[in-house]
């Protein structure tokens, strides 16, 4: 299906699924009061989007912005139609990459056009049509549908990562960060900026569905947008948490480096006092003086032996007890 | 009462207790005008909540947050009722944990469905019902008084972990942090981000309740929720002050890491250089020259001695001035 | 007068102080139009302000806020009356203590009341006495007036932090931070935190005074409430400066420790250079071998001795060049 | 064309060029309804704007911004006139620079005066010129083409900026931060920083030329403006993320300095002790104690001697498994 | 001029200066319509400001805060009148300092009290009256050319720190911060904070005066009000930008005596390895064994000797190569 455009078009009746629809055959396509259409695409070229343009009269700059991905995620309203731009998100390995997924909403027509992502509409649909009462409210019910089916996806998106994230956090107080470890966590960091960055504009077109007067939809389905933005909100607070999470643990890292180079320093410090002793009592008594009376005692030299392991050994104990070593 | 649906209801008569409802004759439950019926359920299921959705007309999607959890605090308008959720919060060890406690609001009903929370309505029941005047205003003051139960709770809570945060902080300045006081202040400072993250839409239920001409709440009874709003604001205050204690115990700590290790260098040196000396020049008379005359006078070893002693002291001295050692 | 009620009350007609007032006759007291009665009560129990609400109809929440402290700053209205929290501010040690005064406000009545501060409004209501034109605009100049003496009264605590905080901006590029430096700049980062957290809500309250439409206060007493907001925003800005003062401190001293330490550390590299060079040179003719041509020089000894010298000589001036000692 | 004053300018009757125009017969120039003229200048001197002044009656305050440079973007309206300032963007080397597009817009007119730019705007009013049904809505299309022209030419900059950050990035856990490369990233830090102060005023104008009542701008035109303001709004999301990556690049490159001085400390302290143990042995034997047996053991050297290899052999291996070798 | 209470007071008629006033005549002054009076005072005493208070009607607490200083910029309305402060900056050696300009516009008077400032109104008022034009427009230019000479007066000392600052920048990076550098940095850090905050009013007080519908301001006038706020905002930019510039420097600093540092504990590392080598071996042949074949090798001495310095030469060698020497 992928790079495929794939049309998928059917007439609801009081909130049945109707005959499928033909693109071909658009000009013909009729509705009676309370009918809508519902038309998927899946990265279309401009051809199938100039048939409906001219079926629908959708605004030119919408039928631009649906050709091309990389959108914010927003709410337009064309006259009395709602252009919506709302973006999947998904991870491949540690990479977040993100799909767009743009709704024209008219008074009988609801036209989703899928860029980029790989989870379909087709079970969304199959799941919508059983569901008659639902659909009874019209093209407003379907918007909300896809919304709410592409936020649920962001629910596996930051699973995975709260996983990776809480793991590298469970370990960073014992073991130093690789540099594997602060590449996730910055590429991480960065990613989670650019998907609230994303998460805020999204946040703004469900507020916008439900407090504003907008064509297309009836204050009875307005609930429902309160819902999706909602469950933005809860992903939105995840990802801020997930941001605090690795910011700690970065913060953690340096101070258990810095621990770290204290501690060395610290047995360096030790270890020199404790070799420095023998050394520098040895010196004195390899100088070559003539009159050194120590040097022709009979147990001169093991007196010192012992004067040197006893000092070193009391050095020893004086710092195990300080903690240096 | 964990786990099984509990369901307390009793009607209210001019703001006194009446008699008790049966879940299962919810036809026939009938009101006067001013009378109201309080129903309390702990973690019920679905088939409850649909009785009571019937004999109500409560709308789905309040049905469906009251089931789940992991719901923000909310206040949510359907008609001329009111849903609002409120999040509990306790404290098990050093781990902040949620409830929820959804509330659904009527002209004649209020519905209080409490989600895992230990602290049980029965006392906050017992209190209302010997306060006649109070519970005479109708649903709102039950609703206030159930608010303000939720919020209470939060003071033990940041009592608690004040008390931990703060012996940590009187401690911080003498002694290094240990990896648990550093897992600790990481802890904390993640909860309370979060714990603030909920107080945010907290705030917004009560500034709600009292600003907005809401079903259900009569004006006489905004400066409850005032009070609420007030308690509420409070507590994140608190909340922004733990977090403040927390980052400085942080700063704190690193500061004083690095002032000990930053002694630790000057120890270092300072012994280092006062051995070196004794080994330099004992190194200088252990030398093999033929023609050394020192070596041959009678106190040439005692003199060397004396020296190297002298020069010893007088550095250990100099350092303990400049505060080395 | 601690801890005991203390009750002033005068009625006040076009401005000039008339008679006190007992509490004990509340009933009995009569204003004529444009007569009002100025009660001040300290720490009073529940019976004092229970004859006031009863005398005056205050409201049952503002009456329990009166009597607890610990409220942030508020301003409420309760039907034609005014309620004000304001806090006051002191300073014992570096320990900024707050009190509370409370404040109802009614047309012909108006009822200040202490908690925890140790500066009486006895001086207040003289110096008002003798000021009459400003008396006769009635309760709401009462009401400017003791807030702007509130206000007034952070000024000294101000001053006192600064002066400390100053001090400590002045030695920290010179001398290490102690302790009880330490300990001292974040104490006060924390006070001053929780100081601009209270002068928010008394912004809030004194922008609210002068912008909009509240019972009691005529429009021409709003620019004296603007005065109080200036006031208050001044205090803002100063103890911003101070806390960016304290940031500045701090972030000094970690530089300054770390340039020290970096001083340290060329020091010991210096020293321990200059001081392995003879000791390594020595080390050499302190060997054993048999032939060794040097040792039977007559003035083999010396001039290695000068060789020594030299090398120390000319390496501890290079190190005074490159400023490692 | 640099430093020359260049006029184009060009009446449009029914969104088709018409007749070029000469700034000397400025008083010649008619318009019926529905036509207008674009004039374009470059760095003009104040004699051409005062001759279009006195012709279209622009306002002092517009004309002496339009004739100095380094204004910010902003949108004014002066009477049923429009003045807009946009600012472009260049970089050369790792500077960016900025330019200024200055534009009067009137009823039936539309100046361009660009300054600093080496963009020019004939291009796209060739551009234009093939696209009647747009020129024909009027001066506010070319108002948008011009601003969408501007904003067009901050993709390549951000781009180029992108990719040497991004090369920093990738190389930064790898390489020691050069002092080349510590310039750079607060070059940029800088330049983004200015460069996202400019962004902001820009969306402001295109949010207001989008929502606000303005003269000369239909409705029709606004999701023009809209489509600016996305633009804009996506180049400040790429700006954001830039200085978030920058900002990463710096913190990384801390830490891993301090990883890498943590390794030489270890190195350092590993090294010394492997060499501190002969020297203290062999210091040991050298002493001239009369009566030392070990000195007059056969095998006695060698004994030590694979005594003190076995020693430091044992030495490095440790170090080498705790990796401080 | 300083410390003296300075008088200028002329009326102008039809936007040209008329006859000079004294302010001991004030009760005969006339003005017909159109006319005003433009007083001007340098830290007056109250006396005076009393008898324009009486000619004019002043507010009693904009006198007060006229003849007092340390005031934040504000714009106020009393009546009829307006009350403006504005804050002139100027810049002795590194120290910012601030004066104050307070301004009472009524509908023929305008009266500007100067505090604290070097900077007189002598060549303001000399350049207005040669433009009628403008002066013809009343009291609100002249408030609008007062505004703009103040603000105008910050460019100068934004220019000197923005110089001083750009030069530390340009060397951070090749020499170490001295204690002045850190002084200076954190001195401008703190007082462009200050500044900052000081901008930020100054900001509002021009934003009302264009949006806001006050009395004396006609709405032709409101594009100058507009003009000095872009100007306001364009020092705020710049003041932002020298912050950043400082925090830059700052972490700079910090990075490159980390990076010093880092490089001397390698050189002594490296050279304490080369030394402690000859030692270790010297020891090693100055042990006393009876049997040490080497000793008594006709060239052992010149072999151990040339292996000595073969190891230290290939260290040294290695060294260079790693860069740690
Ligand atoms: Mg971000
Ligand atoms: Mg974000
Ligand atoms: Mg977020
Ligand atoms: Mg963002
Ligand atoms: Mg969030
Ligand atoms: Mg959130
Ligand atoms: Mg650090
Ligand atoms: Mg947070
Ligand atoms: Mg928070
Ligand atoms: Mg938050
Ligand atoms: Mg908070
Ligand atoms: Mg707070
Ligand atoms: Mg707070
Ligand atoms: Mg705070
Ligand atoms: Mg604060
Ligand atoms: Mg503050
Ligand atoms: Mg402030
Ligand atoms: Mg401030
Ligand atoms: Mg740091
Ligand atoms: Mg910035
Ligand atoms: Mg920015
Ligand atoms: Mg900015
Ligand atoms: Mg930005
Ligand atoms: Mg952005
Ligand atoms: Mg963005
Ligand atoms: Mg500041
Ligand atoms: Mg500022
Ligand atoms: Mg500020
Ligand atoms: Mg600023
Ligand atoms: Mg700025
Ligand atoms: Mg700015």
């Amino acid at each position: 299906m992928d790079g495929a455009v794939f049309v998928a078009g059917r007439i609801y009746r009081d909130g049945r699924a109707a005959e499928p629809v033909d693109l071909d055959q658009s000009r013909e396509w009729t509705f009676d009061r309370g009918d809508f259409v519902w038309i998927g695409l899946v990265e279309p070229r401009e051809k199938e989007l100039r048939i409906l343009a001219d079926r629908f009269g959708l605004h030119p700059l919408a039928i631009e912005h649906a050709l091309s991905e990389h959108r914010l995620p927003k709410l337009e309203t064309y006259g009395d139609q709602l252009f919506v731009v709302a973006r999947t998100a998904s991870l491949t390995g540690q990479e977040m990459s993100y799909g767009e997924t743009a709704i024209f909403v008219g008074r009988q027509f609801i036209i989703t056009v899928r860029h980029g992502s790989e989870r379909t509409h087709a079970d969304l649909r199959q799941r919508l049509e059983t569901f008659p009462e639902g659909m009874r409210s019209g093209v407003a019910y379907v918007l909300h549908a896809v919304l709410d089916y592409v936020v649920d996806g962001y629910g596996p998106v930051i699973e995975a990562i709260e996983e990776e994230v809480l793991s590298l956090e469970g370990r960073v107080l014992d073991v130093p960060l690789s540099k594997d470890d602060v590449r996730v966590i910055f590429a991480y960091r960065r990613q989670l900026a650019r998907f609230g960055r994303m998460l805020q504009p999204t946040l703004e077109v469900s507020a916008r569905l439900q407090h504003l007067d907008l064509p297309c939809v009836e204050p009875a389905l307005k609930p429902y947008f309160r819902d999706v933005e909602d469950h933005v909100r809860r992903v939105a607070g995840r990802v801020e948490g997930l941001r605090d999470v690795l910011r700690s643990v970065f913060e953690i890292g340096l101070l258990m480096e810095q621990q770290r180079q204290s501690v060395v320093t610290r047995k360096l410090a030790a270890w020199a006092a404790i070799l420095a002793i023998p050394t520098a009592i040895a010196g004195v008594y390899g100088m070559n003086f003539e009159y050194m009376p120590e040097l022709h005692l009979r147990y001169g030299y093991y007196v010192v032996l012992i004067c040197m392991l006893t000092i070193c050994g009391l050095l020893y104990l004086r710092f195990k007890r300080i903690e240096w070593l």
